[in-house]
């Protein structure tokens, strides 16, 4: 029987599959003891099985671009870190060389007695660690079994699958999609998490507030996950499937039509020249920026080169990523954000910071750099270096207040004097230009408008201070959205200020590549995008749909409203009116 | 030889008294094996010893009130917990029993195989808790010790000392405030931290960010430490204590002239009348907001009755504490503000809350107890039935958005049904206030104000979230202060804003009750104050001093300014500006 269960769209599209409902793994355990001649060839079992989990999280690894690696990153850590323990190790090998356990019993014994400490310590953060435990100890478990059953069974038995879960780790979440995933849909969760986030990088189609979906979808049912219209449908009937069908054609014609903008101009549908620039870090990034037709990089996260290995990078190591980034966009601009860690990521990069009862009010991005002369002037060093190839202009992260800016500048102007000593060629004096993520900077933009040349406003984070409501806490799904009245009033006030003395804003934000919110960026006077490659085409044809004119008149109505709910309806007025050739979306079966 | 060391003023005051510099306890370990029949006199021993342990930590809680007291009580929780649990007791036991080791020696033992497992772990967080192993193992050894050596050797060590160290707990401050210590200088850390507040509340005078302090001062040397001018000086000499003196003296004048303030009317110099409030929770405070003429309560922070146990207050406990609360202000206003608790305190009351990784922009606040409908019907429930009992207003904290006030009214209307269909006496409406804290909330008052009574800053978290700083992170000192512009700006904005549609609107942060902001504040338009109790005489001579005729028409110069510097000095000129009667300091020697 037909069953349509409604959610909330994470990620869009469409797509047809099995489902596969996530539970814990459950492992039979063999608890008869070892004969004294097996217990070799059982500790090789196990390390086998221990190296084969370290790979996969090694390979997982390498399958995630930029920041959102980064993140991941940090889960992957902590596991290979646990795989590693030299003590845990010990413990393992004791329970079969002398207590006789066969691998998989020694395991449980070891993950029993580890959680058995957790437990005592009743402490919430504890518990949670021992979630990391059952995780890691369950991934060698299905190293141990792949090696008697069938090998990458578990991997394997997600290709057509459409995953259904409570929520979806980001780390699970790229390995599934690596082994054929098709879709997930979750019981909770918000569009704004970094599993949505993932979700749509990855195009896998997603929903969240999927209510009844654990209780009303089993194992192997074929869904329709809808995510276009936020719901899915369990046993689909033949009009469903048509529909399906129609929505894969359109998509087809779309793919085609989008293919044909890459080298338009991005202009309004009124004839208003816009700028977009990708926010990129790896090659593939870059290319697809170039032959997508950015007008350059608007934001290169250069963390990203601190998180990949545990020392921090050379001078020389920065210099030629940076420098291969100015030789790839072949003279088009190019914008270094400076180094952008927290407490919480720190560690990760080599540099030793207090932990934090509140990592997002904390020491980072700016203020974590300047903490650290000596890596942050090797990293001015190398941009300055890098800047000799192409136009490079410098963004600092987290920026509060103007005398930061002061700092970065002089910091610059140091590194300048100690190259020029060293006889090393240099370009001009680089733009420097602040992100506007914390409030006080937003409100108080005028002060650091005459220390810095550019804005680059960081719409994630503002967001999350300005409704303090962590932007990765699913529970707060119900307040993060960026048609916050205040949040609005806070942009179009930093875009006119920027305007009025003229000085160039971008927005690189997740809003600023979600065509979604295109027309509303443009009301509040936005002319510069900046958003993941993979948004380019569509943003650029969603701009030349839209009359700008029209939704500037429109701005003050927008500006007026007291709730989101007004605003979402205020917007979807002045959309209308501004649309200038509707979006065809599906030709007729 | 004389050394003055200059510092930051964290509390007020001056104080004369001998250097204790803190350092980690070093405790003589015996490891000579016990003979047979000591064994169960050294269980006792240490049994004794855990119970002493656990009654210092007992009675620790009872010393302080307030939110205060909240705040403390979560380390003394932990550490409660540490030495009830049953593992470690079993362990040290065994030791004892099985290993003959002497008490001291199997702390040491138990201790060192925690640490080893925590640092195996190779996470700062865990690295921290290890840090509660240590304490909490060094109160036991201490109490052992005193059992051998002087009894309460390392309390009465306090009296006529002056602690040197890096920076202190709040915890340890308590304990150290009520053996005597006379004032703290510490080498870091910030005028916003708990230990700076709870230093205030205490009056003891304190100094962060002294530098040099542990270098340059040893145990037992004279130290003259005057918070007033932000120094110490080491070996003062005659001039120095001559001023100490004076000082003294013009202290003892001042507490008669305040005296003589306690039920004057609170006005400014042109006799414009101000509303003067206290935060109080306990008899004590509201016995002094009464003696000291206070308008009514401005602030009882409700968590306050959540915290004291592990289980939740009943609806007779709470009705009761309100009624009383209502009874003991004798017809002046009181506002209740409803459960404020976050996932990092929900715990400790009972309330079970997922951990998050930054709970300063979580659930908290109204969110939470939106969440916990039965708990929160419940307070709803006692504050309908002490607002018979005379005039309550209902505070919301952590507001963001008007339909949490929505929903709070419904709730209350749900409540008062069923206390009608139960035949309970009744009250008229109460008036429903919203907390600004939130950024949001202070951009798009206008729209809470159609669902508000009244409304009441909260300046501590408001600052912290406009800054994307907390306030309780010693490292970012030089960031969180109530002078920056972007502040300023919003507060003024809140108060115009009430004020222009008849509302009334008070502040209750720390800046409330300090008379360093009261021009500012007056300047932006406030009239309405709350404080800690201890602040109302102080504050109302203060406002006698001032012209606030003058401040509102200086105003715009003060909102106007980039930097929190730039604030500082046009403060400095209005406020000397508007000074009618200067503050007679100090009578001359």
């Amino acid at each position: 029987m037909r069953i349509q269960l409604q959610g909330i769209r994470a990620a869009p599209g469409m797509t047809l599959g099995r489902a596969r409902l996530v539970a814990a793994t459950q492992h039979a355990i063999d608890q008869r003891p070892l004969a004294s001649h097996e217990v070799e060839a059982e500790l090789a079992r196990l390390h086998q099985a221990l190296e084969v989990a370290r790979q996969e999280l090694k390979d997982l690894r390498g399958r995630l671009h930029g920041v959102l690696a980064a993140e991941v990153n940090e889960f992957i850590d902590a596991h290979c870190l646990m795989l590693s323990d030299g003590e845990l190790l010990r413990g393992l090998d004791e329970l079969i060389r002398v207590g006789h356990y066969r691998a998989d019993a020694a395991l449980k014994k070891q993950r029993d007695r580890l959680a058995g400490i957790f437990d005592a310590m009743n402490d919430p953060y504890m518990r949670s660690r021992r979630e990391d435990i059952d995780q890691v100890v369950g991934r060698v478990m299905s190293a141990l079994q792949r090696q008697t059953t069938a090998a990458e069974r578990r991997l394997a038995a997600r290709v057509g699958e459409i995953l259904v879960a409570d929520m979806v780790a980001p780390s699970d979440m790229a390995q599934w999609a690596q082994a054929g995933l098709l879709g997930i849909v979750a019981a909770t969760g918000s569009t704004y998490s970094h599993s949505a986030i993932l979700a749509r990088s990855l195009n896998l189609p997603m929903l969240v507030g999927t209510l009844d979906a654990l209780s009303s979808i089993h194992d192997d049912d074929l869904i329709l996950l809808d995510a276009e219209q936020g719901c899915a449908i369990v046993h689909p009937e033949p009009t469903d499937l048509a529909r399906y069908r129609r929505w894969q054609r359109s998509q087809q014609g779309r793919g085609r039509s989008l293919a044909a903008l890459a080298q338009a101009p991005s202009r309004t549908a009124d004839g208003v020249e816009i700028h977009l620039y990708a926010n990129a870090e790896l090659g593939d990034d870059v290319a697809r920026a170039r032959r997508d037709g950015a007008d350059g990089i608007g934001l290169y996260r250069s963390e990203f080169l601190f998180m990949r290995h545990k020392q921090l990078p050379t001078e020389e190591e920065q210099f030629i990523a940076y420098r291969d980034l100015v030789l790839g966009m072949g003279g088009a601009p190019v914008t270094i954000r400076t180094l952008d860690l927290g407490a919480d990521k720190a560690d990760a990069a080599g540099l030793l910071v207090r932990r934090e009862e509140n990592p997002a009010l904390g020491v980072r991005g700016i203020r974590l750099a300047l903490r650290f002369p000596a890596v942050f002037g090797t990293q001015i060093r190398a941009i300055l270096r890098a800047a000799c190839y192409g136009p490079v202009r410098v963004l600092v992260p987290m920026v509060t207040q103007s005398d930061e800016l002061i700092a970065v500048r002089a910091l610059f102007n140091m590194a300048r004097e100690e190259l020029q000593r060293e006889g090393i060629d240099l370009p001009e004096r680089l733009p420097l230009g602040a992100m506007i993520e914390v409030p006080a900077a937003a409100i108080n933009v005028r002060a650091l408008l005459d220390h810095a040349d550019f804005l680059a406003i960081g719409s994630n984070d503002l967001t999350q201070y300005v409704l303090a409501a962590d932007r990765d806490n699913d529970a707060l799904g119900n307040l993060y959205t960026p048609l916050q009245p205040a949040l609005l009033r806070l942009l179009a006030f930093v875009i006119h200020t920027c305007r009025k003395v003229g000085k160039p804003v971008s927005l690189c934000g997740e809003i600023g590549g979600d065509v979604h919110f295109t027309a509303l960026l443009l009301a509040l006077g936005l002319s510069e995008f900046s958003m993941h490659p993979s948004q380019l085409l569509p943003v650029r044809e969603r701009l030349s749909q839209l009359d700008r004119s029209v939704l500037l008149r429109q701005a003050p109505r927008l500006l007026r409203a007291y709730t989101y709910e007004d605003v979402e309806q205020v917007l979807a007025s002045m959309t209308e009116s501004a649309s200038c050739r509707p979006q065809t979306d599906a030709p007729s079966a």
